[in-house]
């Protein structure tokens, strides 16, 4: 079991790095207590950690002087925004192609209540890139009130041009939505810039801490309608949320072992060095891409390159459906994702739709054993 | 710092029994995967552990037959449900006086947009017990629609007759909502009956589980609409959620570390025995009541008895503000919560609005140690 070659980490990585299950470990045992509700020295070291943990975040990103919202989950932060802000009948949504249920449901939902128009930011299939200057034509033509785009895609890797995207969309005083859960920690990323309004994250994907936190950042200029009501632990005798940012959306108790470990995992990072961790991620996707191109039966989805990329590459095989070959992996000991990836409309727009792909996804720690694992279960499938 | 005393466990217990943490740790470390979101050995595993956790949870409840829904806090659980529950104009929502600001927050966000009327159940604040004849009075002038009752306060740890309350509201055809936070795991309690359609619970606080895993039980019959959307692992191809129970309101990765947690933690209550941990906590709760008895300058808010009571004591202290009283215990190493404890409502009731109160709460694990030093405490408070 604990041989398995995993190619599953855009769903969330695995192995963390050590000093992540270490701190976490230790921190709960030692001060596993009620951030903020308590009076006491134990929590006010949770509370001195959860400060730290939201500088390494901003820090991170570059933008110190913004604000960080943590959430239990990066789809919590989504409703949150997408539900959040102030919308209206007529006005134009726009997404990329790209986007992951935890978007597109969220507007399928809004749209049974407003008359919004929803469209798709133009990427060329050919090249499998976003195509800016038909995208201003977009934006003239249907003045954008909210943009939405993946920074990366969960499907096929696409990284987005997202300050070009912003800008253009800032022109017409859009809201603009950034989701970083396939990038947050692994392409250096700059929001310090006021064209990114809400920038979303996942602690336990390309972060590389634990499940249980997410969340997002903002520089506070608008502020979305909170969605979930509950104890804050300050103004308790209000009957209304705070107003201030991050305690109007951090209701009840603040997971404080979750967010130990992504304090460990951005330290991590921090000494590692994100461009070096980014390095080595290509590096495994390199070779993962030089694998699966030895076969002639695997057809890879988009892209087919490191370039513009993360990594994670889409499937389909000759003759067997994407359910099959994740069977045959996972007896050979290879976890990969099969099917829709949550993500319907990215497989619309790939043509993998509704059969779904075989996805691979690498992160930093991959190593040779695993691919030549996944090797040997290529090569078992491409011999039937 | 290790050597803190610790009487803050209704905010969230602490320690955990060492189960908890070992198998959480070495689960996650062996099996830290995305539930149902991956096709392979680690996923089946992780999953077989999701459906084990619901299963030792419902038998917990003696309620097998019944559905348990996993969220990440409680809060989460309480908005699902008293937001997605069908309320309409000139309806009578019933809580009890001591609610959570978890549920009088979301009840206030509810009064915004219907015009529904808010009793509190009678309880006499000579006894400090619930006023049975007296609430059948109350429901025949205002039909109940829904009821919401804290099963034991997290102020003054009053324990409110669930099952004679519902049995009453049934009658009416009321919505019945028990939030167990400070009971599940504790006090042990039937919910094979038809009489509450809602029972929430939070992992990391009588049921000895860590952070980031709670939710709720329910017969399946009412189904709230949801408040949060995103993928579910399940039909993603579909854009409205799925209408089976778990899955409509299971969005976004499950937290397979917390679950574990918690797994451990309710094998751990079984192989102690549900009633010996509650004795045990009784025991604690008798020892914290003769030595808060002993100084003639506490003033213990309600109760001061153990029977139909959990270890939860308010006080107040002469001439001491809480905020007071908290700073001189923390520096003698004693750990509890000062204030609303995010019950303003409790507060009001038992006249402790806006001061609030120093709150003592006892787990299983407090020791000889501990009162020892809460004595201590308690002398050098009451020499001035």
């Amino acid at each position: 079991m604990n041989n398995v070659a995993y190619f599953d980490n855009a769903a969330t990585t695995f192995p963390k790095p050590e000093a992540v299950y270490t701190f976490m470990d230790g921190f709960y045992r030692e001060c596993g207590v009620n951030v903020g509700r308590g009076q006491h020295k134990l929590a006010a070291k949770a509370s001195a950690l959860v400060e730290e943990t939201r500088s390494l975040i901003l820090n991170m990103l570059h933008c110190p002087n913004k604000k960080v919202v943590l959430t239990h989950t990066a789809t919590e932060a989504l409703n949150i925004i997408l539900r959040g802000v102030p919308l209206a009948d007529k006005q134009n949504v726009y997404i990329s192609p790209f986007e992951h249920n935890a978007v597109t449901r969220v507007l399928a939902h809004l749209q049974e209540h407003y008359d919004i128009s929803l469209h798709q930011l133009a990427v060329d299939k050919k090249t499998l890139s976003y195509d800016l200057e038909e995208i201003k034509d977009q934006f003239s033509e249907n003045k954008p009130s909210l943009i939405v785009i993946s920074h990366a895609s969960n499907v096929c890797g696409l990284l987005a041009p997202i300050y070009e995207i912003c800008d253009m969309a800032k022109g017409y005083e859009s809201i603009t939505v950034i989701d970083m859960c396939q990038t947050a920690g692994l392409v250096d990323t700059d929001l310090s810039c006021d064209i990114i309004d809400f920038a979303v994250f996942a602690g336990h994907k390309t972060m590389y801490g634990p499940l249980g936190v997410a969340g997002f950042v903002t520089n506070g200029r608008i502020t979305p309608a909170p969605i979930l009501y509950g104890g804050t632990g300050v103004d308790s005798a209000n009957q209304s949320l705070p107003e201030t940012i991050p305690e109007r959306y951090e209701v009840a108790s603040p997971n404080i072992m979750a967010i130990a470990g992504l304090n460990a995992a951005i330290k991590w990072l921090n000494e590692t060095g994100i461009d070096n961790v980014f390095q080595r991620e290509k590096k495994n996707h390199e070779t993962l891409l030089s694998i699966l191109q030895q076969y002639s039966n695997v057809k890879i989805i988009g892209g087919g390159r490191v370039d513009g990329m993360i990594g994670v590459v889409s499937c389909v095989f000759d003759g067997y459906s994407s359910d099959d070959v994740g069977r045959v992996l996972s007896n050979c000991n290879v976890a990969v994702r099969t099917g829709l990836h949550c993500a319907p409309f990215a497989h619309r727009f790939l043509g993998t739709f509704p059969a779904g792909t075989v996805r691979f996804s690498v992160s930093y720690f991959n190593n040779e054993e695993d691919f030549t694992k996944l090797d040997h279960a290529l090569s078992l499938i491409a011999e039937g």
